[in-house]
């Protein structure tokens, strides 16, 4: 059986991940791939879940950026291993909100930690597994948390300064740029506007592989 | 103020760790180092405990053997940063219910994960952060689990078949012999020959530094 395709939608907070990814199973639909299986990281499995929680609520003591880091990269390897390479063999489609990209942009732009750590982290646990395809939606932080507020009391991570959001988008945007299995995606345009952005990348990259 | 020094216990299950960490600090206390810092991992700071109960408890999905691996050194982090190195920077002592050997040890040899990964791991997280002495308690794995028995439900990690004990103390034995800073007790003996042991230990190791 073909393999499944792995696709990622990245950008910060209120950037329209989350609605895009009705989008892109609209598309694919539309192009005969049906049922995807969809991910969130960091979750998306029950100990991933969890680790999540922990990183999103801890409020006991304080967080080291290092095990922040783990704690994203021991979700993530649950994640690959138990569900999205499983679905891939099967020839399943998943479509992934937020991957490794979100370590590197987050972690490495916004906490500044070392690149070259993060890279040998990934490397050790994930090996050279990637996505196949990566949307990101780029906007501007002040915009992005804006939209994002109607949802409620913001977690661990979206309290950071804002700062650390720009710092995050720059990463975003320099990961992007050295990486042809990525797109970007103007997410500051109008609703509509940036749906019809998404299924047109989608269509491009269901075309490549087809 | 001086530094105060960290003291490790290592070993299997049953081997008697905790047992003889009572030794040692009345052994401290009698040279004049009093109320010394314990520790227990993975644990011992509210984030690490959480992660220790998802390391032994988790049963809703198999834990791949690099996110336990990057669990415990999530939990290890949070641990040396925000407990250790403040406590021995106040002149204290920390002794501690296992510490790093214990991944190498169970990880690296119990589940013959790469050693080259969990020292890249060790490095980029705890730099060169090492206990200042090591007591390791070796048993043959049958009887410390026999011991431990005594305790009730075993963990995850204690329903290891027996090889993997095995492995794990192999890999221990390696460890203490190529470590300066570590001795090696035969903790089959009696109890009251094996606390006499650590004491014997201890008071070279005080009076090495003192
Ligand atoms: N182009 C747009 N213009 C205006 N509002 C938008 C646009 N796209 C999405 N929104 C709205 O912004 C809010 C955030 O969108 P969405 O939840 O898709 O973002 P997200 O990237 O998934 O955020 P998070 O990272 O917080 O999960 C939603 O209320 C959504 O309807
Ligand atoms: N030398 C000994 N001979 C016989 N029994 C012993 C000896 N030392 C300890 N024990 C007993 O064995 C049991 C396990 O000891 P202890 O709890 O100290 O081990 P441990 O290494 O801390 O185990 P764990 O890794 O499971 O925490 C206890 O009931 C203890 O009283
Ligand atoms: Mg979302
Ligand atoms: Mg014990």
């Amino acid at each position: 059986m073909k393999k499944g395709k792995f696709i990622v939608v990245e950008g910060l907070e209120g950037a329209g991940k989350s609605t895009s990814l009705e989008t892109i199973i609209k598309t694919l639909n539309m192009l005969g791939i049906s049922d995807p299986v969809l991910t969130r990281e960091p979750g998306g499995t029950p100990l991933a879940e969890k680790l999540r929680y922990l990183i999103k609520h801890e409020t006991e003591e304080p967080v080291t950026d290092k095990a922040e880091l783990l704690m994203l990269y021991a979700a993530r390897i649950q994640l690959v291993e138990n569900v999205i390479k499983p679905a891939l063999t099967e020839g399943k489609w998943v479509i992934g909100d937020r991957h490794d990209m979100s370590s590197q942009a987050y972690q490495g732009g916004g906490r500044q930690i070392d690149s070259n750590l993060i890279n040998t982290l990934r490397t050790i646990t994930l090996g050279d597994f990637e996505p196949d395809f990566t949307l990101y939606l780029d906007i501007d932080p002040a915009l992005g948390l804006a939209r994002a507020k109607g949802r409620g009391k913001l977690d661990r991570i979206e309290q950071q300064k804002l700062d650390f959001f720009y710092r995050t988008r720059q990463r975003y945007l320099e990961l992007v740029k050295d990486n042809p299995k990525a797109v970007i995606i103007d997410a500051t345009q109008e609703f509509d506007q940036v749906q019809i952005a998404v299924e047109q990348a989608i269509e491009n990259f269901v075309k490549q592989v087809k």
